[in-house]
């Protein structure tokens, strides 16, 4: 029996490029379409699909701007950018069946697409249910974990006895990062932005140390922390004061991994860190990086990965947005400013309707 | 027969650590000293030394900030750090001669000084002279040239093809990074503060191109110059604005080799390179690095640098400072504003009276 579909759905798209910081309302469209993508439609290979978890994620500001960058930007009048996980609501693919869940970096900011099946990864499940298989194949076992695993492993060559520092250590990536470190037998210190965050990052994580970077003595705490022993690696999601701050505690050969730079993405104008000759004196290798370039190497981090959640040793977390797609960009603009601890996704649509079709 | 000294000599020491530019007359003070070190006075294994060429270098201005940084502060009231090449006058060690070229970092911003034996290296004599010899050993076949070779070869891994930038392209290191780069088979442009040292660099020196960065659409030249190639390797002396603009213009996996910043040595603040996070969507490779980290690999570098002199591959620029010691802080200043092409020294004492001896 074919699914029945509503009559019409939404998308968001890019309405103009914000200078500084999104503006709700102003940054992008929210569009209903009244025709919905139909099962009878679909072509051969197609699937129809339908959202359930929408990423959100802090590169998605870098894709607005009309920059030269890893990717190309956004276009004005474009369904705005981002992984989801779906499901198959019909199917003209031999290889994915009606009910299967799906990830795509295709279909957007949108509630249903047709998708070509070529634009479809397989979601495994891990064990636990299909909603956490949802969520994991975007978060710890999606790019999220895979950032978190190239950068500290490959760009920052993370190693037994190292100090190592987290930036944005309650997000998506640094909470991964942080938990990959100490499997290395490093030790951590997480950097975030609420108490209750560090009082996560150490309680539930395992960090060493967490340290809130809005407390008043911040600068005198960071710098007690990285004392007698300075910092070997620096792992970056944030820029700004504290990267500076990184700079001026960093070891000899310290291997800064450029992650990201979430305070300076709605500046219009950014701040380099005006201590970097520190990347002189004391030799440091500052490293960036993007996730697609380890493509090849994906399948094998992702089993270790996923090794690591199910020993207990690599704990998740996420923020879930419910209220479906029309929440997608206020919660955007919250990620930038924090309000989000681990992952942050938009519950597009309950998984549990699902399951009748 | 015992050389006849002098009654006084001369030492520059620090009296005040500049919180901008050097000040001339208050950041050093001028010493004349009474006794002057006798050769009598020696103890086993010690020379008397008297300078003749001082090597005057970016990094001094770094020496003289009391920051951490990888070698230690000058203090106040000591003697200024800098390497220099002399002559033995008098000597109790069984390596070193009566008349013999050496070079030392102790000596510092002095005329005369005993010295162990330990703290002199041997001035290979290069088959010009002594006074070629005397000025390649702190240039092109010294720790100028040492850093230009291991930056531009193992930071830079500069390979055939590569499209390659260097700042401070008349300076000392710089002019022997362009070369170098040029020799591995790149394409190399140069960047300078007139058009004579532009000049120099293309028709002398074998630069594919040099732009001069005071030339009012710098800005413009750079973006085209780097079009449609983007840089591959770029060799960064100088920091700032330059800096930035490479970034901008950053090939993805670009190596950033992270040399110097000289338009920032004298910055009470210094400015970060805005479009820092260039590293991370191009995945930029931004070290840093000391010569002294390959010092085990000294011998080797030399030889094959002294070996392109010989084949006239790799050119020598030098500008002399006549006059003396007392001269050494004015030139200094001089540096951090381009009057130099190629390698600045100052001759402390003129060699051929040396020949008496």
């Amino acid at each position: 029996m074919a699914p029945s579909l509503p009559q019409t759905y939404t998308t968001l798209t890019l309405r103009a490029r914000p200078k500084g910081s999104i503006v709700p309302g102003e940054t992008f469209a929210t569009n209903t379409t009244n025709t919905t993508p139909s099962p009878s439609t679909l072509s051969a290979n197609q699937i129809l699909y339908q959202a359930l978890y929408l990423s959100l994620d802090p590169a998605m500001r870098g894709w607005l701007n009309d920059t030269r960058s890893y990717i190309k930007p956004v276009q004005i009048g474009e369904v705005m950018r981002g992984a989801s996980v779906g499901v198959v609501l019909a199917s003209k693919s031999s290889k994915l069946q009606t009910g299967d869940l799906v990830l795509t970096q295709s279909a957007g900011w949108a509630e249903y697409a047709v998708l070509d099946e070529s634009a479809c990864e397989s979601v495994p499940d891990t064990g636990e249910g299909k909603r956490r298989s949802a969520i994991d194949a975007l978060s710890v076992l999606g790019l999220t974990g895979l950032t978190a695993y190239f950068g500290i492993l490959r760009v920052g060559e993370v190693k037994k006895g190292d100090f190592v520092v987290v930036s944005g250590a309650a997000g998506a990536t640094g909470s991964v990062v942080g938990q990959i470190a100490k499997i290395k037998g490093a030790t951590v210190v997480g950097i975030a932005g609420t108490d209750e965050k560090c009082r996560w990052l150490t309680e539930e994580l395992g960090f060493d140390k967490a340290l809130n970077y809005k407390a008043k003595d911040f600068a005198k705490q960071f710098r007690e922390v990285t004392k007698p022993k300075l910092i070997d690696v620096y792992f970056d999601n944030v820029g700004g004061e504290i990267l500076d701050l990184a700079l001026s505690r960093a070891a000899p050969h310290a291997r800064f991994v450029m992650c990201g730079g979430i305070s300076q993405y709605n500046e219009a104008v950014q701040k380099g860190p005006k201590n970097y000759l520190m990347v002189v004196s004391m030799r440091i290798r500052m490293q960036g990086f993007i996730v697609f370039d380890y493509l090849k190497e994906y399948g094998a981090a992702r089993e270790e990965l996923a090794g690591w959640v199910k020993e207990g040793k690599l704990k998740r977390g996420e923020t879930i947005v419910p209220g479906g797609l029309k929440e997608a960009e206020k919660a955007l603009v919250g990620l930038y400013e924090g309000h989000n601890t681990g992952k942050l996704l938009v519950e597009v649509s309950e998984l549990e309707d699902k399951a009748k079709l």
